[in-house]
Protein backbone atom coordinates (compact mmCIF):
# COMPACT_ATOMS: atom_id res chain seq x y z
CA UNK A 1 0.00 0.00 0.00
CA UNK A 2 1.14 3.70 -0.59
CA UNK A 3 0.62 5.88 2.35
CA UNK A 4 0.64 8.90 2.33
CA UNK A 5 2.00 11.58 4.88
CA UNK A 6 0.34 14.78 6.07
CA UNK A 7 2.72 17.30 7.71
CA UNK A 8 4.20 20.96 7.52
CA UNK A 9 6.48 20.74 4.37
CA UNK A 10 9.34 22.47 5.75
CA UNK A 11 10.27 21.42 9.44
CA UNK A 12 11.41 18.02 10.84
CA UNK A 13 8.71 18.37 13.71
CA UNK A 14 6.36 15.86 14.87
CA UNK A 15 6.15 14.54 11.55
CA UNK A 16 9.94 13.56 11.64
CA UNK A 17 9.11 10.39 13.87
CA UNK A 18 6.81 9.04 10.81
CA UNK A 19 9.31 9.76 8.14
CA UNK A 20 11.51 7.85 10.38
CA UNK A 21 9.96 4.76 10.45
CA UNK A 22 8.27 4.94 6.80
CA UNK A 23 12.05 5.05 5.62
CA UNK A 24 13.18 2.07 7.77
CA UNK A 25 10.40 -0.27 6.85
CA UNK A 26 11.18 1.23 3.10
CA UNK A 27 7.21 1.52 2.63
CA UNK A 28 6.16 3.74 -0.57
CA UNK A 29 4.72 7.31 1.00
CA UNK A 30 3.90 10.34 -0.68
CA UNK A 31 5.16 13.45 1.92
CA UNK A 32 1.80 15.49 0.40
CA UNK A 33 2.66 18.43 1.91
CA UNK A 34 5.91 19.13 0.30
CA UNK A 35 4.48 18.31 -3.00
CA UNK A 36 2.32 21.41 -5.22
CA UNK A 37 -1.16 22.33 -3.33
CA UNK A 38 0.00 20.04 -0.79
CA UNK A 39 -0.24 22.27 2.29
CA UNK A 40 -3.72 23.59 0.95
CA UNK A 41 -5.23 19.42 0.51
CA UNK A 42 -4.01 18.66 4.45
CA UNK A 43 -5.68 21.75 5.40
CA UNK A 44 -8.95 20.80 3.45
CA UNK A 45 -8.71 17.43 5.75
CA UNK A 46 -8.40 19.08 9.25
CA UNK A 47 -11.24 21.13 7.76
CA UNK A 48 -13.58 17.92 7.05
CA UNK A 49 -16.80 17.96 9.00
CA UNK A 50 -17.63 13.96 9.03
CA UNK A 51 -15.55 10.79 9.00
CA UNK A 52 -11.96 11.29 11.27
CA UNK A 53 -10.97 14.80 10.92
CA UNK A 54 -7.25 15.42 12.47
CA UNK A 55 -6.63 17.66 15.18
CA UNK A 56 -3.70 18.67 13.79
CA UNK A 57 -0.80 17.46 11.59
CA UNK A 58 0.92 14.88 11.46
CA UNK A 59 -1.62 12.03 10.04
CA UNK A 60 -1.73 9.51 7.45
CA UNK A 61 -3.36 8.17 4.95
CA UNK A 62 -3.53 4.52 4.58
CA UNK A 63 -6.34 2.98 2.34
CA UNK A 64 -9.66 4.39 3.56
CA UNK A 65 -8.04 5.26 7.04
CA UNK A 66 -7.08 8.64 8.24
CA UNK A 67 -4.98 8.15 11.43
CA UNK A 68 -3.23 11.00 13.13
CA UNK A 69 -1.45 11.28 15.97
CA UNK A 70 2.14 10.31 15.95
CA UNK A 71 2.38 7.40 18.56
CA UNK A 72 -1.00 6.17 17.48
CA UNK A 73 0.28 6.15 13.70
CA UNK A 74 2.96 4.03 14.44
CA UNK A 75 1.28 1.90 16.33
CA UNK A 76 -0.63 1.09 13.22
CA UNK A 77 2.43 1.02 11.07
CA UNK A 78 4.94 -0.66 14.00
CA UNK A 79 2.11 -4.02 13.45
CA UNK A 80 2.51 -3.64 9.74
CA UNK A 81 6.13 -3.49 9.03
CA UNK A 82 8.09 -5.21 11.42
CA UNK A 83 8.36 -2.32 13.45
CA UNK A 84 6.88 -3.83 16.90
CA UNK A 85 6.21 -7.39 18.59
CA UNK A 86 3.60 -9.09 17.23
CA UNK A 87 2.60 -10.03 20.82
CA UNK A 88 -0.19 -7.53 22.82
CA UNK A 89 1.99 -7.11 25.76
CA UNK A 90 4.79 -5.99 23.65
CA UNK A 91 3.09 -3.40 21.84
CA UNK A 92 1.47 -2.01 24.76
CA UNK A 93 5.33 -1.42 26.62
CA UNK A 94 6.55 -0.11 22.81
CA UNK A 95 3.30 2.24 22.89
CA UNK A 96 3.56 3.56 26.24
CA UNK A 97 7.83 4.31 25.46
CA UNK A 98 6.45 6.13 22.74
CA UNK A 99 3.73 8.29 24.48
CA UNK A 100 6.56 9.06 26.89
CA UNK A 101 8.66 10.44 23.91
CA UNK A 102 5.69 12.47 22.81
CA UNK A 103 5.38 14.12 25.99
CA UNK A 104 9.26 14.69 25.81
CA UNK A 105 9.01 16.43 22.79
CA UNK A 106 5.89 18.83 24.01
CA UNK A 107 8.38 19.97 26.83
CA UNK A 108 11.12 20.94 24.21
CA UNK A 109 8.37 22.63 22.35
CA UNK A 110 7.55 24.78 25.47
CA UNK A 111 10.85 25.78 25.77
CA UNK A 112 10.92 28.38 23.34
CA UNK A 113 7.09 28.78 23.69
CA UNK A 114 6.20 28.72 27.67
CA UNK A 115 3.28 31.02 27.02
CA UNK A 116 1.81 30.04 23.93
CA UNK A 117 1.89 28.94 20.40
CA UNK A 118 0.50 32.05 18.86
CA UNK A 119 3.15 34.08 19.98
CA UNK A 120 6.96 34.59 18.55
CA UNK A 121 9.49 33.48 20.24
CA UNK A 122 10.96 36.71 20.09
CA UNK A 123 7.89 37.32 22.75
CA UNK A 124 8.60 34.96 25.06
CA UNK A 125 12.60 35.29 25.50
CA UNK A 126 12.46 35.49 29.10
CA UNK A 127 9.96 33.04 30.24
CA UNK A 128 11.59 30.51 27.65
CA UNK A 129 15.30 31.03 29.86
CA UNK A 130 13.71 30.25 33.07
CA UNK A 131 11.50 27.73 31.49
CA UNK A 132 14.61 26.08 29.74
CA UNK A 133 17.08 26.07 32.73
CA UNK A 134 13.88 24.01 34.75
CA UNK A 135 13.79 21.46 31.65
CA UNK A 136 17.62 21.27 30.89
CA UNK A 137 18.32 20.72 34.74
CA UNK A 138 15.44 18.32 35.57
CA UNK A 139 13.38 17.06 32.97
CA UNK A 140 16.00 16.20 30.32
CA UNK A 141 17.81 14.01 33.12
CA UNK A 142 14.27 13.07 34.40
CA UNK A 143 13.67 11.36 31.03
CA UNK A 144 16.58 10.45 28.81
CA UNK A 145 17.75 8.79 32.61
CA UNK A 146 14.47 7.15 32.14
CA UNK A 147 15.34 5.69 28.37
CA UNK A 148 18.97 4.97 29.12
CA UNK A 149 17.56 3.19 32.33
CA UNK A 150 15.54 1.00 29.98
CA UNK A 151 17.42 0.50 27.59
CA UNK A 152 20.16 -1.10 30.02
CA UNK A 153 17.46 -3.56 30.94
CA UNK A 154 16.65 -4.52 27.67
CA UNK A 155 17.84 -8.08 26.61
CA UNK A 156 19.31 -6.71 23.36
CA UNK A 157 20.89 -4.00 21.54
CA UNK A 158 17.63 -1.69 20.91
CA UNK A 159 14.93 -0.72 23.58
CA UNK A 160 12.36 -3.33 23.33
CA UNK A 161 15.25 -6.52 22.65
CA UNK A 162 16.74 -7.73 19.35
CA UNK A 163 14.88 -6.07 16.92
CA UNK A 164 14.73 -2.60 16.04
CA UNK A 165 11.12 -0.49 17.01
CA UNK A 166 9.97 2.52 16.25
CA UNK A 167 11.20 3.59 19.44
CA UNK A 168 14.43 3.18 18.67
CA UNK A 169 13.95 5.51 15.79
CA UNK A 170 12.32 8.41 17.56
CA UNK A 171 14.94 8.16 20.46
CA UNK A 172 17.80 8.35 17.61
CA UNK A 173 16.11 11.63 16.76
CA UNK A 174 15.56 12.97 20.46
CA UNK A 175 19.51 12.62 20.23
CA UNK A 176 20.04 14.19 17.61
CA UNK A 177 17.42 17.02 18.01
CA UNK A 178 18.98 17.46 21.73
CA UNK A 179 22.58 17.44 20.01
CA UNK A 180 20.93 20.40 17.81
CA UNK A 181 18.83 22.87 20.48
CA UNK A 182 21.72 21.99 23.45
CA UNK A 183 25.11 21.42 22.04
CA UNK A 184 26.75 22.54 25.04
CA UNK A 185 24.61 21.32 27.38
CA UNK A 186 24.29 17.51 25.81
CA UNK A 187 28.48 17.46 25.37
CA UNK A 188 28.39 17.12 29.12
CA UNK A 189 25.17 15.42 29.33
CA UNK A 190 25.95 13.08 26.61
CA UNK A 191 28.81 10.93 29.31
CA UNK A 192 25.61 9.90 31.52
CA UNK A 193 23.39 7.88 28.79
CA UNK A 194 26.48 6.01 26.94
CA UNK A 195 23.46 3.75 25.75
CA UNK A 196 21.40 6.03 24.16
CA UNK A 197 23.97 7.48 21.81
CA UNK A 198 25.47 3.70 21.36
CA UNK A 199 21.61 3.33 20.34
CA UNK A 200 21.49 6.89 17.95
CA UNK A 201 25.31 5.77 16.47
CA UNK A 202 23.36 2.50 15.23
CA UNK A 203 20.17 3.89 13.86
CA UNK A 204 22.14 6.05 11.91
CA UNK A 205 24.43 3.76 10.30
CA UNK A 206 21.32 1.41 9.38
CA UNK A 207 21.08 1.26 5.27
CA UNK A 208 17.58 3.01 5.02
CA UNK A 209 17.80 5.36 7.39
CA UNK A 210 21.46 6.53 6.15
CA UNK A 211 20.22 6.58 2.95
CA UNK A 212 17.51 8.72 4.37
CA UNK A 213 20.01 11.33 6.41
CA UNK A 214 21.92 12.24 3.29
CA UNK A 215 18.96 12.59 0.83
CA UNK A 216 16.85 15.47 0.62
CA UNK A 217 13.80 13.97 1.69
CA UNK A 218 15.45 14.82 5.21
CA UNK A 219 14.73 18.22 5.99
CA UNK A 220 17.56 20.06 7.99
CA UNK A 221 16.65 21.19 11.42
CA UNK A 222 15.66 24.98 11.46
CA UNK A 223 14.33 27.51 13.95
CA UNK A 224 10.63 27.04 12.93
CA UNK A 225 10.94 23.65 14.15
CA UNK A 226 10.17 21.51 17.68
CA UNK A 227 13.95 21.81 17.84
CA UNK A 228 15.27 25.20 17.93
CA UNK A 229 18.89 26.58 18.51
CA UNK A 230 18.87 29.38 20.42
CA UNK A 231 22.31 30.52 21.32
CA UNK A 232 20.10 32.17 24.98
CA UNK A 233 18.64 29.04 25.97
CA UNK A 234 22.01 26.59 25.53
CA UNK A 235 23.13 27.40 29.38
CA UNK B 1 -9.59 -9.98 36.59
CA UNK B 2 -8.73 -7.61 39.60
CA UNK B 3 -6.94 -4.55 38.66
CA UNK B 4 -4.37 -2.57 40.51
CA UNK B 5 -4.67 1.11 39.52
CA UNK B 6 -1.28 3.14 40.78
CA UNK B 7 -1.78 6.72 41.54
CA UNK B 8 -1.36 10.16 43.39
CA UNK B 9 -3.65 9.25 46.37
CA UNK B 10 -4.64 12.82 46.99
CA UNK B 11 -5.84 14.22 43.23
CA UNK B 12 -7.61 13.59 39.94
CA UNK B 13 -5.17 14.21 37.87
CA UNK B 14 -4.77 12.04 34.68
CA UNK B 15 -5.44 8.94 37.21
CA UNK B 16 -9.12 10.50 36.95
CA UNK B 17 -10.17 9.11 33.29
CA UNK B 18 -8.88 5.43 34.11
CA UNK B 19 -11.29 5.60 37.42
CA UNK B 20 -13.78 6.92 35.47
CA UNK B 21 -13.58 3.85 32.58
CA UNK B 22 -13.19 1.00 35.61
CA UNK B 23 -16.36 2.48 37.21
CA UNK B 24 -18.26 3.13 34.46
CA UNK B 25 -17.75 -1.19 33.86
CA UNK B 26 -17.96 -2.39 37.31
CA UNK B 27 -14.29 -3.49 37.12
CA UNK B 28 -13.03 -4.84 40.38
CA UNK B 29 -9.60 -2.62 41.35
CA UNK B 30 -8.15 -1.64 44.00
CA UNK B 31 -6.78 2.46 44.19
CA UNK B 32 -3.74 1.10 45.46
CA UNK B 33 -1.95 4.47 46.47
CA UNK B 34 -5.05 5.53 48.85
CA UNK B 35 -4.27 2.51 50.71
CA UNK B 36 -1.77 1.52 53.27
CA UNK B 37 1.92 1.66 52.05
CA UNK B 38 0.11 1.90 48.82
CA UNK B 39 2.33 5.11 47.67
CA UNK B 40 5.79 3.43 48.61
CA UNK B 41 4.86 0.61 46.76
CA UNK B 42 3.86 2.74 43.84
CA UNK B 43 7.38 4.33 44.01
CA UNK B 44 8.69 0.97 44.05
CA UNK B 45 7.54 -0.16 40.93
CA UNK B 46 8.54 3.02 39.49
CA UNK B 47 12.14 2.58 40.66
CA UNK B 48 12.34 -1.05 39.06
CA UNK B 49 15.33 -1.64 36.73
CA UNK B 50 13.91 -4.70 35.13
CA UNK B 51 10.85 -5.79 33.05
CA UNK B 52 8.43 -2.40 32.17
CA UNK B 53 9.18 0.24 34.48
CA UNK B 54 6.59 3.09 34.01
CA UNK B 55 7.98 6.53 33.67
CA UNK B 56 5.26 8.26 35.78
CA UNK B 57 1.88 7.35 37.19
CA UNK B 58 -0.95 6.50 36.86
CA UNK B 59 -0.13 3.24 35.56
CA UNK B 60 -2.31 -0.25 35.90
CA UNK B 61 -1.89 -3.86 36.50
CA UNK B 62 -3.73 -6.17 35.14
CA UNK B 63 -1.96 -9.59 35.90
CA UNK B 64 1.23 -9.63 34.28
CA UNK B 65 0.88 -6.59 32.31
CA UNK B 66 1.98 -3.22 33.95
CA UNK B 67 0.41 -0.62 31.62
CA UNK B 68 1.15 2.86 32.16
CA UNK B 69 0.09 6.17 30.28
CA UNK B 70 -3.52 7.08 30.52
CA UNK B 71 -4.44 6.48 26.74
CA UNK B 72 -2.20 3.03 26.67
CA UNK B 73 -4.41 2.33 29.53
CA UNK B 74 -7.81 3.04 28.29
CA UNK B 75 -6.62 1.51 24.86
CA UNK B 76 -6.12 -1.92 26.82
CA UNK B 77 -8.98 -1.29 28.81
CA UNK B 78 -11.37 0.27 26.14
CA UNK B 79 -11.22 -3.55 24.46
CA UNK B 80 -11.51 -5.65 27.07
CA UNK B 81 -14.62 -4.11 28.73
CA UNK B 82 -17.04 -2.58 25.41
CA UNK B 83 -15.27 0.55 26.11
CA UNK B 84 -14.22 0.83 22.72
CA UNK B 85 -15.50 -0.54 19.12
CA UNK B 86 -13.87 -4.15 17.86
CA UNK B 87 -12.57 -2.80 15.04
CA UNK B 88 -9.33 -1.44 14.06
CA UNK B 89 -10.38 1.50 12.30
CA UNK B 90 -13.06 2.38 15.26
CA UNK B 91 -9.92 1.65 18.03
CA UNK B 92 -7.71 3.80 16.19
CA UNK B 93 -10.11 6.68 15.64
CA UNK B 94 -11.16 6.87 19.71
CA UNK B 95 -7.53 5.95 20.16
CA UNK B 96 -6.44 9.16 18.33
CA UNK B 97 -9.09 11.36 20.26
CA UNK B 98 -7.83 10.24 23.43
CA UNK B 99 -4.82 11.18 22.13
CA UNK B 100 -6.23 14.83 21.81
CA UNK B 101 -7.87 14.38 24.93
CA UNK B 102 -4.09 14.40 26.66
CA UNK B 103 -2.69 17.09 25.07
CA UNK B 104 -5.61 19.41 26.33
CA UNK B 105 -4.99 17.73 29.83
CA UNK B 106 -1.20 18.73 29.31
CA UNK B 107 -1.79 22.80 28.59
CA UNK B 108 -4.36 22.61 31.36
CA UNK B 109 -1.41 21.33 33.82
CA UNK B 110 0.58 24.34 32.22
CA UNK B 111 -1.66 27.45 32.64
CA UNK B 112 -0.73 26.99 36.41
CA UNK B 113 2.81 25.89 35.91
CA UNK B 114 4.35 27.15 32.58
CA UNK B 115 8.52 27.88 33.83
CA UNK B 116 8.07 24.06 35.47
CA UNK B 117 7.08 21.36 37.83
CA UNK B 118 9.54 21.61 40.18
CA UNK B 119 8.46 24.94 40.90
CA UNK B 120 5.29 25.73 43.09
CA UNK B 121 2.66 28.24 41.20
CA UNK B 122 3.11 31.16 43.41
CA UNK B 123 6.91 31.15 41.74
CA UNK B 124 5.40 31.52 38.51
CA UNK B 125 2.11 33.54 39.05
CA UNK B 126 2.70 36.15 36.31
CA UNK B 127 3.96 33.80 32.96
CA UNK B 128 0.67 31.25 34.29
CA UNK B 129 -1.76 34.52 34.02
CA UNK B 130 -0.13 35.01 30.66
CA UNK B 131 0.17 31.98 29.65
CA UNK B 132 -3.86 31.30 30.87
CA UNK B 133 -5.31 33.81 28.78
CA UNK B 134 -3.44 32.42 25.74
CA UNK B 135 -5.18 28.95 26.43
CA UNK B 136 -8.49 30.34 27.25
CA UNK B 137 -8.49 32.55 24.15
CA UNK B 138 -6.61 30.51 21.63
CA UNK B 139 -6.76 26.64 23.04
CA UNK B 140 -9.95 26.13 24.79
CA UNK B 141 -11.84 27.25 21.54
CA UNK B 142 -9.64 25.42 18.88
CA UNK B 143 -10.04 22.05 21.48
CA UNK B 144 -13.24 22.14 22.34
CA UNK B 145 -14.80 23.42 19.30
CA UNK B 146 -12.68 20.63 17.57
CA UNK B 147 -14.69 17.50 20.29
CA UNK B 148 -17.77 19.98 19.39
CA UNK B 149 -17.36 19.22 15.55
CA UNK B 150 -16.81 15.42 16.19
CA UNK B 151 -20.02 15.47 18.19
CA UNK B 152 -22.34 16.90 15.86
CA UNK B 153 -20.83 14.35 13.06
CA UNK B 154 -21.27 11.43 15.06
CA UNK B 155 -24.51 8.78 14.18
CA UNK B 156 -25.52 8.97 17.41
CA UNK B 157 -25.43 10.35 21.00
CA UNK B 158 -22.15 9.68 21.89
CA UNK B 159 -18.98 10.24 20.35
CA UNK B 160 -18.14 7.56 18.58
CA UNK B 161 -21.73 6.71 17.32
CA UNK B 162 -24.83 4.83 19.09
CA UNK B 163 -22.17 3.42 21.82
CA UNK B 164 -20.43 5.22 24.91
CA UNK B 165 -16.95 4.55 24.20
CA UNK B 166 -14.12 5.80 26.94
CA UNK B 167 -13.25 9.34 25.07
CA UNK B 168 -17.07 10.47 26.30
CA UNK B 169 -15.74 9.69 29.90
CA UNK B 170 -12.74 11.75 29.19
CA UNK B 171 -15.07 14.41 27.80
CA UNK B 172 -17.01 14.63 30.75
CA UNK B 173 -14.24 15.11 33.09
CA UNK B 174 -12.78 18.10 30.44
CA UNK B 175 -15.82 19.85 30.90
CA UNK B 176 -16.22 19.17 34.64
CA UNK B 177 -12.73 20.07 35.21
CA UNK B 178 -12.81 23.28 32.65
CA UNK B 179 -15.96 24.47 34.59
CA UNK B 180 -14.46 24.18 38.41
CA UNK B 181 -10.93 25.79 37.00
CA UNK B 182 -12.51 28.56 35.00
CA UNK B 183 -16.22 28.85 36.15
CA UNK B 184 -16.34 32.24 34.72
CA UNK B 185 -14.94 31.77 31.48
CA UNK B 186 -17.31 28.36 31.06
CA UNK B 187 -20.25 30.41 31.60
CA UNK B 188 -19.88 32.46 28.23
CA UNK B 189 -18.21 29.13 26.41
CA UNK B 190 -20.47 26.80 27.15
CA UNK B 191 -23.09 28.39 24.46
CA UNK B 192 -20.63 27.46 21.94
CA UNK B 193 -20.46 23.80 22.63
CA UNK B 194 -23.58 22.29 23.52
CA UNK B 195 -22.99 18.86 22.25
CA UNK B 196 -20.31 18.63 24.67
CA UNK B 197 -22.24 19.79 27.37
CA UNK B 198 -25.22 17.86 26.56
CA UNK B 199 -22.70 14.98 26.81
CA UNK B 200 -21.45 15.69 30.09
CA UNK B 201 -24.83 15.84 31.31
CA UNK B 202 -25.92 12.24 29.79
CA UNK B 203 -22.57 10.52 31.41
CA UNK B 204 -23.20 11.69 34.81
CA UNK B 205 -26.28 10.27 34.47
CA UNK B 206 -25.46 6.65 34.36
CA UNK B 207 -25.75 4.69 37.34
CA UNK B 208 -22.54 3.53 37.75
CA UNK B 209 -20.84 7.29 37.28
CA UNK B 210 -23.44 8.33 38.71
CA UNK B 211 -23.00 6.13 42.18
CA UNK B 212 -19.15 6.72 41.86
CA UNK B 213 -19.58 10.68 41.90
CA UNK B 214 -21.44 10.65 45.02
CA UNK B 215 -19.37 8.35 46.47
CA UNK B 216 -16.19 9.35 48.18
CA UNK B 217 -14.44 7.42 45.78
CA UNK B 218 -14.50 10.03 43.85
CA UNK B 219 -11.54 12.98 45.18
CA UNK B 220 -12.63 16.21 44.91
CA UNK B 221 -11.06 18.89 42.43
CA UNK B 222 -8.70 20.32 44.52
CA UNK B 223 -5.11 23.32 44.06
CA UNK B 224 -3.16 20.26 43.83
CA UNK B 225 -4.43 18.76 40.71
CA UNK B 226 -4.53 19.63 37.05
CA UNK B 227 -7.81 21.38 36.95
CA UNK B 228 -7.13 24.47 39.44
CA UNK B 229 -8.98 27.18 40.47
CA UNK B 230 -7.32 30.92 40.91
CA UNK B 231 -8.99 33.58 40.99
CA UNK B 232 -6.41 35.67 39.38
CA UNK B 233 -6.71 33.06 35.91
CA UNK B 234 -10.16 32.59 35.39
CA UNK B 235 -10.76 36.24 34.05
Amino acid sequence: MRYDLYYWPTIQGRGEYVRLALEETGAAYVDVARGKGGTAAMMKMMDGKGGTPPFAPPFLKAGRLVIAQVANILLYLGARHGLAPKAEAGQLWLHQLQLTVTDFVAEVHDTHHPIGVSLYYEDQKAPAKKRTAEFLNERVPKYLGYFEKVLAGSSGHYIGGRNLSYVDLSLFQLVDGMRYAFPNRMKTFERKIPGLIELHDRVATRPNIKAYLSSERRIAFNEDGIFRHYKALDL
